[in-house]
C-alpha cells in the first residue's frame, strides 16, 4: 500500500498543493489557488511602486482550497488512494516575507484596528520600501559588526527581515509596538497547520533565519541587542520574542491539528515539517547535488547550491547567503538570485509588444519566440541590463534600473525580446562566475520553474551564454515536490518516509531534457558578455573607472560580423 | 499686378512645389509628389541598413507633377493669377546627396548598363555605407591637412560628398570610372531646369561645397590633388571635373529651358536660382537673424545660424560646418543637426506601442501625447540617448546607437515616448551649448518643420529643457518658402524681386506661436541634462573617464522627488 506526502508551495500570486507518492515521487495530483486579495494576490500602493504586501487570510483559504482540490483529483487519478495514507505535509513559501503577529500567533491584520493597514500584513519578499533601512543596516554592520555581513554576501538587502521590521518601526510605530513578534510565512503556515497558538513555540526555519535575519551559530544566533539598538533604539525588545534556535526542514513542526485534520479530511497523525523557502526546497525537488547549481526560473530566479559542511568554504561577496543546513542537513546552502527574469519578459510583452505579434499574451510570446529564434547571437546589436527590478546578486542593490542600448531605427520587438533573455542569462553567468571565483565549481545547471519548461529558446540561449549543460528537472513543481520530500523525511522512516534528503532524492526526483551549448554561439556571446560586464560594473559598482566609448562600437562590429555570416 | 515665385523643395520621401506671392510671402498654392521608387522613395538594401539611395528620375517626374499641381491650385485660389507672372524658381534639396553623371549632365543610372545599380543613383544624405571612408578621410586630413577639418567641426562625416565618392570608388570601380563628375542634387535639379547639358557649366552651390566637400576659398577651393590621391590613388582625376568656383543661392543658374517652359506652362524668362540645401533655405524661410537658431524638425533636424562675415568667428568643433555665404551673402552660415528626431518617435510608435494606445499611428501619437503630457519632468525615472541613427552634432559619429535606461517593471510606453522627446531636446541643447561656448550667443530658437507645428508637448518640453523661447515660424513650408525667396532675389529687383535676403525676409516671412520655459521644469531638467551629458560623453567620447554608478541612483531620486510633489 502506497504512502503519500503533500507539498504546499506558497508563491507570489497563488499557492499549490501537490500530492506525491513517497516510493517514486510520482505526482498524483496538484491544485492551484489564486490569492483573492490585492492585484493578483499582491496588495500594492499606486503611489509607491516599492510596496508589495500580502493578506495572510489568503494562505488559510489557499490551504483548504488547494489541498481539498488535490485530494479530490488524487481519488480520481490514483486507484486505491486514501487521504489517510498522507503521512506528512511540507511547506515552502516566498521569503523573506515576515509578518507581525501577537503573542498567540495571530496576524495583526486579523485584528479590526489593523485590518486595512498594509504594514500589519505580510511584507512580501519583493517589497522594497525599506531600501534606506537596508543601506543603514549594511553601513552599521560594516562599522561595528562586520562579521554579520560575511555570510550574506556583504550587503544587507531591502528584501530581508530586519530591513522590513526596521522600516515598519520607522513608519508605523503603532504596528511595531503592537507586534509581539515577526514571523516568516514559511514558519507561520506550518505552525498554523500544527495548531500552534503560542508564538514562542514556533520552530523557525534555519533557512529563513540564516539567509535573511543574520542568524548564525557562530555569533549566538540573531544579531545582539546592542547592535539592534544601534540600528534603532528599542528595536532590541524584539530579540527575546523571536528565537534562539533554528531548524532544518527535515525536522518536525508538529502534527496536523484536529481542526485542520477535520477540515481537510486528513489524519491527525499527519506530520507537519518545519518550513523553508521555495528556492531551497525547490533545489531539493530538482535533485541538487554537489557541482550542480539549481536555478528556479520564474518571475525572478533563485539559484541554489550546496557544499559539504565538512569542507571549508570562503565567504562569497554578493550572494544572498551561505547557511549551514538551509537546503539540507550537513551541507552549506548557498543562495543567490536575480530580482526579475520572467517579470521583465511579462513587462515587455504587456507594455511594448504591438498586436502584430498576436492578440493575446500567449500568442505574443509564441511569435516573439519564433522570430527571436531566427536571430544569430549579436545580430541585433542590442545589449540590455536585467535590472528592471534591481539586482539581487551579485550587486545586492535595488536602486538600479533596466537599460537597453544598441537600438537603431530598425530595431524590432523580437530583437529586444531576445536581448532581454540574453541579459538575464548574462546576469546568471555573473552569479556563476562569482561563486566559482570563490572556489565552488559549477559543472552544470539544473533548471526548474515555469520558464525552464515553457521557453526552449531561453534555455538554449542560457546554454550558449553560460557555456554549461542546462538540464531541465523532471518535475515541473520542484518547490512543492521539495516540500513533499521534506514531509517524507520529517515523517521519518518509521512511518514509511526517508532518513535523509539524499535518500529521498534518489527515489523521488529526476531530470528531463538537456540543452547543450553550441560552441560557435558561445564564442560570440563571450564577447558580448564582456561588454555586459563592463556595463554591469560601470553602472553597478563605485569602484569601476573607465570609458564607455567602445561599447556601442563593438556591438556594431559584432552585429556586422553576424549579418555577414 | 502680383508677381510670384516657386520654391521647389526635394525631401527624403517626396518633393513639394510652393507658389508664393512676392509682395507678402503669401503661399497661394502647394503640391506634393511622393517619389515612386524604392521604399517610400528611398532605394534600400535589406542586407545593409546603411544603404539609402534615390532614383533621379523621381525628381524629374516630381518637378512636373508638383509644379503643374500647384499651378492648377493657384489658378483656383488666387483670382487673376497667371503662370506667366512666375518670375523665378528656387530649389532646395537634401544633402549631401551626390550623384555620378557623365560629361553631358546625364545621371549614370539613366544608362542601360547601370540602370539597376544603386551605386549609379543618388547617394542620399542618410546613406551611411561609407562610414569607414569617413574615418579614413578624417584621419588623413588630421595628419596632413588639418586645416581642411577646421571648418567642418573636426570630423568628416559618412553622410558627406567625399566619403560617398570614395566608397563608390572602393566598391564599384565601373561606376567611378564611368563618372565624369559627381553632382549634388541641389546643383543638378536647377541645372536641369536651366537646360544645362554640359556638366562643367553647372553653377555649384557654396552651401553644399563648403559644408560637405571641404571647399574653402582659404585653400583654393576643393581639397588639393595630392591629398585626394593620398585618400585613394587616382581620386584626384575628379578634381578638374568638379568645380573651382561656388555660388550663393542669390545667384542665377540660368533661365528656364524652352522644353521645361513648355512642359510646365511657364515663361522662358523664368529665372532659375542656384540651389542650396533644404535646411539653409529653410532657415531663410523661417526668418533667421543674428542670435536666433533656426531648427528644422522633421525625421532629423538641421540647426542653422548666421554670424556676420565681417566679425571674427572661431572654428567650432563638432558642428557640420561654417561656410561663408551658405545661408546668405555676407554671413557665415553655421550648420549643425541631429541625425534622428521624428524618426525615433516613428520607430517607437511603429514598433513598440501596443494597440491600447489606438489602432492607427495618428491615434497612438495622440494618446501617447495626452498621457505623456500628464507626467512631470523626471517622474518616469527614464533617460534616453537620441542616437538611434548616430550622432551628427556634436559627436559626428554614425557608429553610435540608441540607449534607454531607468525602466522598471512598471514603465509605460507614454513614459518612454516622453523620454525620447526629452532625449532629442537634450541633444538639441548640447548643440546650443557647444555653439555658445565658441562665442555665438543664442537668445531664441525659431522652429519649423512638421513636428514644430504638430507636437505642442514636444515644443513645451524643448522650451523647458533648452531654457529659451521656442518660436514657431509662420510658414509651415519654410524650405520651400526659402527657395521661393531665393528665386525672388535671383530674379532681381529689376524683375519685381528683391535685392537681398534681409529685404525679402522682411516682407515674406513671419513668426507664429511661442513656447516659454516653465522655470520649475527647467530646474529639474538641468539635473537630468547633467546626467544626459555624462552618458553622452561617456559613450560618445574617448576622452571621458569616470564611473556611471550615480546615474541610475540620481534618476531614481529625481523620480521619487517628482512623485512626492
Amino acid at each position: 500500500m502506497s504512502k503519500y506526502v503533500i507539498g504546499l508551495d506558497f508563491g507570489t500570486n497563488s499557492c499549490r498543493a501537490l500530492i506525491a507518492d513517497i516510493k517514486d515521487g510520482k505526482e498524483i495530483a496538484g491544485n492551484v489557488f489564486s490569492y483573492p486579495s490585492g492585484y493578483e494576490g499582491v496588495v500594492i500602493d499606486p503611489s509607491d511602486p516599492n510596496l508589495a504586501r500580502q493578506n495572510p487570510a489568503d494562505y488559510l483559504e489557499g490551504i483548504e482550497s488547494s489541498i481539498k482540490g488535490a485530494l479530490k483529483d488524487a481519488l480520481k487519478n490514483a486507484p486505491g488512494f486514501n487521504p489517510l495514507d498522507v503521512i506528512g505535509i511540507g511547506v515552502d513559501t516566498t521569503g523573506s516575507s515576515p509578518m507581525p503577529v501577537d503573542r498567540h500567533n495571530t496576524p495583526l491584520c486579523f485584528k479590526d484596528k489593523f485590518k486595512k493597514n498594509p504594514n500589519a500584513m505580510v511584507w512580501l519578499w519583493k517589497d522594497h520600501t525599506s531600501f534606506k533601512e537596508a543601506a543603514w543596516i549594511t553601513d552599521m554592520a560594516a562599522k561595528i559588526r562586520p562579521h554579520y555581513l560575511s555570510k550574506i554576501g556583504g550587503t544587507y538587502s531591502s528584501e530581508w527581515f530586519w530591513s522590513k521590521i526596521l522600516h515598519c518601526k520607522n513608519v508605523d510605530a503603532a504596528v511595531f509596538d503592537e507586534a509581539y513578534s515577526f514571523v516568516e510565512i514559511c514558519d507561520w503556515i506550518p505552525s498554523v497547520l500544527a495548531g500552534i497558538k503560542e508564538t514562542d513555540e514556533i520552530k523557525r526555519s534555519v533557512c529563513a533565519a540564516g539567509h535573511k535575519a543574520m542568524f548564525n551559530s557562530g555569533w549566538n544566533g540573531l544579531p545582539d541587542e546592542e547592535f539592534l539598538d544601534t540600528l534603532s533604539p528599542g528595536l532590541s525588545v524584539l530579540r527575546n520574542r523571536l528565537y534562539d534556535t533554528a531548524y532544518t526542514a527535515e525536522q518536525k513542526m508538529g502534527n496536523l491539528s484536529p481542526e485542520w485534520a477535520k477540515k481537510l479530511g486528513l489524519s491527525g497523525d499527519t506530520v507537519i515539517a518545519v518550513g523553508a523557502f521555495d528556492a531551497h526546497m525547490g533545489a531539493v525537488g530538482a535533485g541538487v547535488t554537489e557541482g550542480a547549481l539549481v536555478k528556479i526560473i520564474g518571475t525572478s530566479t533563485c539559484d541554489i547550491m550546496t557544499s559539504p559542511a565538512a569542507r571549508e568554504l570562503k565567504d562569497i561577496p554578493g550572494v544572498c547567503g551561505i547557511v549551514n543546513g538551509s537546503v539540507m542537513n550537513g551541507y552549506y546552502g548557498i543562495e543567490a538570485g536575480q530580482s526579475a527574469v520572467g517579470d521583465i519578459f511579462l513587462w515587455f510583452i504587456n507594455n511594448l509588444v504591438p498586436e502584430k505579434y498576436g492578440s493575446t499574451q500567449a500568442e505574443k510570446f509564441r511569435n516573439l519566440e519564433e522570430e527571436a529564434s531566427k536571430l544569430k547571437p549579436g545580430e541585433s546589436g542590442l545589449l540590455a541590463l536585467d535590472w528592471n527590478n534591481g539586482n539581487r546578486t551579485i550587486l545586492v542593490d535595488v536602486r538600479l534600473t533596466g537599460l537597453l542600448l544598441g537600438q537603431t531605427l530598425h530595431t524590432q520587438p523580437h530583437e529586444i525580446y531576445r536581448a532581454l533573455i540574453e541579459a538575464t542569462a548574462f546576469g546568471a553567468l555573473a552569479i556563476i562566475d562569482r561563486i566559482e571565483e570563490y572556489g565552488v565549481k559549477i559543472k552544470e545547471v539544473i533548471n526548474c520553474g515555469g520558464l525552464a519548461v515553457k521557453n526552449p529558446l531561453m534555455m538554449q540561449i542560457y546554454a550558449d551564454i553560460i557555456g554549461r549543460p542546462m538540464i531541465i528537472s523532471k518535475s515541473e513543481q520542484t518547490p512543492a515536490l521539495g516540500a513533499a520530500i521534506f514531509a517524507a523525511i520529517a515523517a521519518g522512516a518509521e512511518n514509511g518516509g526517508y532518513g535523509s534528503v539524499l535518500d529521498a532524492q534518489k527515489n523521488m526526483t529526476g531530470t528531463g531534457k538537456t540543452y547543450l551549448p553550441a560552441e560557435g554561439n558561445n564564442i560570440v556571446y563571450k564577447k558580448i558578455y564582456s561588454l555586459y560586464r563592463q556595463m554591469h560594473d560601470a553602472f553597478g559598482t563605485e569602484e569601476w573607472n573607465g570609458n564607455m566609448f567602445n561599447v556601442m562600437k563593438e556591438l556594431l562590429s559584432i552585429r556586422d560580423e553576424a549579418r555577414r555570416n
